[in-house]
């Protein structure tokens, strides 16, 4: 566990490396503008931290497939840009309303809401800008990333999940079949999306592109439902965020739907499913480590 | 000039088909997910009508340039759902706060903030996936659709140009020279867009595709400056909307920082600028009575 740790920084610092340089890039192409407000707002939220997975799945994908992971720089960088803007309109007053987003100011917080809808926006077009030119891809594969990102993206992945989510806070018969539809597109889908796209990126099989998709797909889902269960068992020290809060809300979790055990079995199923995934790959057992650093969350 | 309008109708109603069918595509791959509510706001927004000018640029500089209409479905389709969802987001509570929109509810006053903003996110995305899986273009047409379209749409042309627009709010001391690069991203950018689009959907040279990236520009551009003239010299029954909303919110306009004349000046120069972008087309006549009618606004 030690290894993939490690190696988890190492993708997260390299990620962090092209994020920069593509911004720094970006505001140069703005010269005369006078918008250093709003890079000002896109690289606080881009800065906010969290473990780069998403990028990571895209390298580790790569990797594993043969691919240098220069080839796989852009699509790192797209994933994570297109993660913080979703967490930018996740937190603005009409949606989740938080005002802080890993112990720093929300962007609308810092930046004000018309600043951080605008850095929001920005964020969804740059991906598809920086896949489109990117180096060391042909046209057939920054085709098939933007076509993957934006479908996993959109109205039948993240944006489609989030609207689901929306609504079942005002419903009290959500089934436990609605709560996986959910979570698969709020958090299975930019998952799914990432470890394509490294496929993608290192030019492999159709067939390794297909489960590596299945594999974020089931991994983003069994992640959802360890969540429920630690909102649960956990102490917020070991969690690092406020525990019970499902309760609280009255929310329909997993828990709720299926009780401890029966979640934690499901999430053992999918746990399984997901390493099974992997078979389409050679050496994976970093991404086989990964599926449990996930998944059991020793912190 | 009832030809040019009598085809710009042709186009709108071909864009609108062509959205109708999209968005039903879209909806019957989101089966199960129960997002009717998305795609309710999604299909209002585009539905509030208006000239459908930007699918029009995409579909005539594609013929012009000896492309079948075809061939620019997706692009005129992605031009006005991009354009639809700045208009979702341009009428938040904390952007314009404009409850009404061409006559009828904005978004987020027909079906709440959350959603709307959700609508918008899926507008932005959705224009990717159409022109990725477009049929009738080839990858390297797929490839600069997409980086035409992200780079002009996102911060450094009409995403930037809103920021901007929205900081000189606060601002005494704007010159013209910043209201120029302010209203060439916020207007120019995406009418950039559509034409040079147009042009790529028909596989036009490069030197076609920068005469009609520049004629959106300037079109854009002068569109803004005879805007701000309207607001002082029309009347409300002429203009369609209220007049002299400039003066009672002491904006700093083309009018007020270059005088009635100045500003007459200007718009003629840069519709002669325009009009001349067009040498590099045979067969111009319609978007030559398009220039003058955009420009002149004989309604």
């Amino acid at each position: 566990m030690n290894d993939v740790k490690e190696q988890l920084g190492i993708y997260a610092r390299r990620a962090e490396e092209v994020l920069r340089s593509q911004l720094d890039r970006m505001q140069s192409a703005c010269t005369g503008m006078d918008i250093d407000t709003l890079f000002a707002a896109m690289r606080h939220s881009l800065g906010a931290g969290g473990k780069r997975i998403r990028p990571a799945l895209v390298y580790e994908f790569c990797r594993v497939c043969g691919g240098a992971l220069e080839q796989a720089d852009a699509a790192a960088c797209a994933m994570e840009m297109t993660h913080t803007s979703s967490l930018i309109f996740d937190d603005l007053p009409a949606m989740d309303d938080d005002d802080l987003r890993r112990g720093k100011p929300s962007c609308h917080k810092a930046f004000g809401e018309a600043t951080a809808i605008l850095a929001g926006d920005a964020l969804i077009c740059a991906p598809f800008a920086v896949m489109a030119q990117a180096e060391g891809l042909d046209d057939a594969q920054k085709v098939e990333l933007v076509r993957t990102l934006s479908v996993l993206e959109g109205e039948s992945g993240m944006v489609g999940g989030q609207q689901m989510d929306m609504q079942f806070e005002e419903r009290d018969d959500v089934t436990a079949a609605e709560l996986e539809t959910m979570c698969l597109g709020k958090t299975g889908a930019l998952m799914a999306a990432a470890c394509r796209m490294g496929v993608v990126c290192a030019g492999g099989s159709e067939a390794q592109r297909e489960a590596a998709e299945e594999y974020g797909r089931l991994v983003g889902l069994a992640f959802q439902i360890i969540d429920d269960v630690l909102d649960v068992t956990s102490t917020a020290e070991q969690l690092g965020k406020p525990i019970g809060s499902d309760e609280e809300s009255h929310k329909t979790t997993f828990v709720t739907l299926l009780g401890l055990d029966g979640a934690r079995e499901r999430a053992a199923a999918l746990t399984a499913q997901a390493h099974g995934a992997l078979d389409a790959f050679g050496d994976a057992q970093f991404l086989h480590d990964l599926t449990d650093l996930l998944l059991v969350r020793v912190q």
